[in-house]
């Protein structure tokens, strides 16, 4: 099964540029974005054209290289001081996924290791470049080893509930949590989808239903506030959701609703996974509580779809993202293997197997 | 605290006409709606014109005289064939809300009591436009003592959070889950609240949030994923919800996200309060499994706000009610008092107190 579309990519040589779906109008419009500078990369991971933790590690080791295009020779010393600034504002696009700032990391070190070396200018930039492609292609790679894993897990015939998305969509490759959906239809099981619409934004409605209709893949759309019921009527196998962030101890930060969702899922014994690759843990945070969460504007919440559904100047509480206690989640998926009842202990070690350190 | 606004009142005298809020255009335009034959109120029930359980049962009432508006001086025989024929029509309105079954019933009773006693057709007619009427003040009576009751459950400076509207606007008179907010204002303590914005049909931000805020109450909105965030964060000092039938063992049917809410109430050791008259108990019911579930149409969710929003074709699920089992319940805050933990002894206790039987 390859995805009928491509979510986010770099056109052309090191001189080129990034095309990417502008989702922000899916489903009913189709567009392919060309994104050009650094200030329309901030711009596009602000209002969510490129969303979803992985494609926004990607955009970011992009968005760097977008910044680098157009020079030819520079001083090895200026180079890193540009590379340092773009980094720097394309850091400040959005505070709560990490793996922002880990493609925005490695940008930085990949150019301090060339610099330290006596790399030139020109050679620097060529070898920056391949690292943006890269975490590309190491994404693809990522989300297929996600869904191997991940299908282990899945058995004919099962319904899956996920919340927002995180598929295709959200990522360079297949998904992270519809990765081992794809893949368990691939192997030829029979997986049908039940997809919160999730609000504020509508993710679940926009794109998660979209894309698993372009794949063929029965989804049924619910909103919100029916997937307690769900839950409760026995037509739900098991649950299924990406990430943004996952502290040392297995806390989950992911789309704001995720939490409820783990908790109905416990309250009726349906077994709650997330996938994410290793680049979504932050191993410096000991756990979710010290995970800043973006609060987004009021508007997304008052002014849905270009139409007023709430009174003039009420108050609103918008956070983006929730925290969901690793107590909730049955299984964290990587693209390193499979971490049972995560807690601390468990995810160092995977962690330490995957090559990441504290 | 006098409500500033009308949400159903009788115009004029047997001859006369219905008013109501026509709810479905609020908040940005607050239009009074005439209704003036059994189909009008057939279609304003089902198009959610006028919603929430007792305000359905007051209009149900009102529905049958409009049905009767016309009559001078029929035959007994006549008027009761007639009284039956528009009360099954008008039951086919909405499935889920017992009250507009009790009132159907309640008028068709009270024209079988008159019919039986040998009354004149005219003075058959007073006496059930006098029921109608009583329906509806019984209704303004019954929420100030919902309010009586609930307000003793709420201390001065607390922050609750709904889900839907069962307020003023649910009712004819101040509501059945804000009634005792405004009974806790109104007697000096100072209450906010965190009304769930309701999808798909927003009653909570487009209901909720306006009566609340012409009452000078503080309401902050929040997507219906976001209650699990803001019950977790210790925000919320108790949950307070209606209801649309109740069974006898104290499960609650209520707007779909309830059981939800309940639930993380639960799982965040906060008290999950639900504020219903005694109509609103099917004591005929054993147990909450046993309540019908209104599916309503796949474009509630599909194109919210005038704007598709989900591809075309898309599957939903859309049920627009669930069941709280009764061991999610905190308290029953009816109008003949308080039912604390409620289970199916507690419920047959209060129902013989208020003279309801099975």
């Amino acid at each position: 099964m390859t995805q009928a579309f491509k979510t986010i990519e770099w056109e052309g040589g090191r001189d080129g540029f990034v095309r990417m779906i502008e989702q922000t109008l899916l489903p009913t419009e189709n567009v392919v974005l060309e994104v050009r500078t650094v200030p329309e990369m901030v711009d596009a991971i602000y209002r969510l054209a490129v969303r979803g933790a992985p494609a926004i590690g990607v955009a970011a080791g992009f968005g760097v290289m977008l910044g680098l295009r157009n020079e030819k020779d520079p001083e090895p010393d200026d180079l890193m001081g540009k590379l340092r600034e773009i980094a720097a504002t394309l850091a400040k696009a959005r505070p709560t996924a990490v793996n922002l700032f880990w493609a925005l990391d490695r940008m930085v070190h990949c150019g301090e290791q060339l610099h330290t070396a006596g790399t030139g200018g020109r050679e620097m930039l060529e070898k920056l470049f391949a690292e943006a492609l890269l975490i590309h292609s190491e994404d693809v790679e990522s989300c297929l080893k996600m869904g191997r894993f991940g299908a282990e897990l899945l058995e004919d015939g099962m319904t899956v509930l996920t919340h927002c998305n995180a598929g295709a969509l959200a990522t360079a490759g297949r998904g992270t949590a519809l990765a081992p959906i794809y893949q368990a239809v691939e192997d030829g099981k029979k997986i049908a989808v039940y997809s919160d619409e999730t609000r504020p934004l509508l993710q679940g409605a926009r794109l998660t239903s979209w894309e698993l209709m372009q794949a063929g893949i029965e989804v049924t759309l619910l909103v919100d506030g029916a997937a307690g019921s769900a839950l409760k009527s026995g037509r739900i196998d098991a649950v299924i959701v990406g990430s943004d962030r996952i502290a040392r101890n297995g806390d989950v930060c992911n789309k704001i609703g995720t939490y409820g969702v783990a908790t109905l899922a416990k309250a009726n014994n349906i077994p709650f996974y997330v996938v994410a690759p290793l680049s979504t843990f932050d191993a410096t945070l000991a756990s979710g509580d010290l995970i800043p969460i973006e609060e987004r504007p009021a508007e997304e919440v008052t002014c849905a779809f270009g139409k007023r559904t709430a009174p003039e100047n009420v108050a609103v509480y918008n956070p983006a993202f929730d925290v969901t206690p690793a107590s909730l989640v049955t299984a964290i998926v990587t693209d390193a293997g499979i971490i049972v009842q995560p807690d601390t202990a468990r995810v160092e070690e995977m962690l330490s197997v995957g090559g990441v350190s504290g």
